[in-house]
């Protein structure tokens, strides 16, 4: 599927105006995530040959229940917080979310795994999986991350601000950009390696982007669109059109980053069930 | 005495080559820390007319004590782990750090407190005392932070990682370098505030940096100089000579950023200790 796109993308550069550079590579979430998920899948298969019948549990909190019975709960390994809370009584979200097990934080969102993430203990928390899925689709390209100039646009506590830690911690000199960045497109044009969760409908221009560069879309935005049945379709926050034709790698919306946050949510439930299950091995 | 400084160094500037721009300003942080203790020795005066004879304790953890019957004594407000442990046992430093409770956490070094800092929740936790000294010490210059290009280099829990953290949610647009950045001098040279702690004497020379940037140096070297009776003498991670001919603010070494790490521990302490006194006048 990845290499129709490209393709296309190829034809239709080259009638355009017959670029001497090569389009971006389209990095595709749909088929890494399918890759990551045959591999869980595996290792699933592999637990149940040590202990026939388990299955890595993962809950979704939306409606009022107890966090604490569920973080005790064994054949739970994953509790996540799905905001806002569907509650008469008013809730403070950041306290449920800090309620959660750091065991079982397959989000990463409580306070104890971003304090994990962003001081460089990597191999002792849980990732949020935006950012999770984002580096492994850096990955696919082949670019080495180490030395990089990598620029992260946003602060949040599930995209940008973890990104800009797991940049760091592979080696990446990272600039976080944001809302009160001055000269974004100059920062923009530094940057080897992009990764874009603004939350604003295609805000960075192909013009702005160092030529080469892997650029990362995190958004998802809907926008209007009277061609569709709809009446909009989703865009991302990288204009890709005019983007595809100066990166160097680049990832579509739908089908890139959106596939990979539930594949890597899948990812930190198995990795909680593995470690829950070598403490029963440990135990017995 | 900090009048004092600058006009030593601007009549050197003048004999030396006639330079067309002024020298830095010199920021003491012995003057901004003596501000800062003068401050909080009010506030604990005031404390104490709440509550007579009650003054903030400060535990240092150095030998093996039980962290969690500290954690409990309503005399100690704040506790810090001095590193390395003096143990006969070999015992992790992580775990013993975040053992300490997030409330008494002065360092905030806890994981807990760093996940809020990292993540923006500045006024829900402990800020890491020299990063928190050098924010003063850029807040005592009158330059506004939100906006400007700031750079860090290194990535330490104690310094570079806060640093950023601090920075970032002032709304600086925050670049973090360190061992593996490939470009230093460039990154340097874009810093319209720069915080160096990168634990190397006098890395960073005057020619990289931007004219008119402000410098914070958190560096403490010692270096061998045979003209001193201890055959050394302490120099910072900045080159003072020449990065104070071309910054427009700069903080020297020794008294610069080392005074101001002391007085945030005790502004931290008394934090502590007026939130403690609080929960006692809600309860009584």
């Amino acid at each position: 599927m990845m290499s129709l796109v490209c393709l296309s993308l190829r034809l239709r550069a080259a009638g355009c105006h017959g670029s001497r550079r090569s389009v971006a590579t389209v990095v595709s979430g749909n088929k890494t995530a399918s890759l990551v998920r045959q591999r869980l899948q595996m290792e699933v298969q592999e637990m149940r040959s040590v202990l026939s019948g388990f299955r890595p549990g993962l809950l979704v909190l939306q409606v009022l229940q107890s966090v604490l019975s569920i973080n005790a709960d064994p054949a739970v390994h994953g509790l996540i917080v799905q905001l806002p809370l569907d509650s008469v009584n008013p809730m403070d979200p950041e306290r449920i979310t800090n309620a959660v097990s750091p065991e079982k934080d397959v989000d990463g969102l409580s306070c104890i795994n971003a304090g994990k993430l962003s001081r460089g203990d990597l191999k002792d928390c849980f990732i949020p999986c935006t950012p999770n899925g984002c580096m492994e689709l850096i990955r696919q390209t082949g670019v080495s991350v180490a030395g990089k100039q990598a620029v992260v646009i946003g602060r949040s506590k599930i995209v940008g601000a973890p990104m800009h830690d797991l940049l760091l911690w592979s080696n990446a000199t990272v600039t976080t950009c944001h809302s009160k960045t001055l000269d974004l497109p100059e920062q923009v044009g530094r940057a080897d390696i992009l990764v874009v969760g603004a939350g604003r409908a295609e805000m960075v221009r192909g013009d702005w982007l160092k030529e080469g560069a892997v650029v990362i879309d995190c958004g998802i935005n809907h926008i209007p669109d009277e061609r569709k049945l709809s009446g909009h379709r989703v865009v991302g926050d990288v204009h890709f059109a005019s983007a595809s034709q100066r990166a160097g790698f680049i990832t579509p919306v739908p089908g890139g980053v959106g596939p990979m946050t539930v594949a890597m949510l899948m990812e930190n439930t198995v990795q909680s069930a593995r470690h829950f299950l070598l403490k029963i091995q440990a135990g017995g």
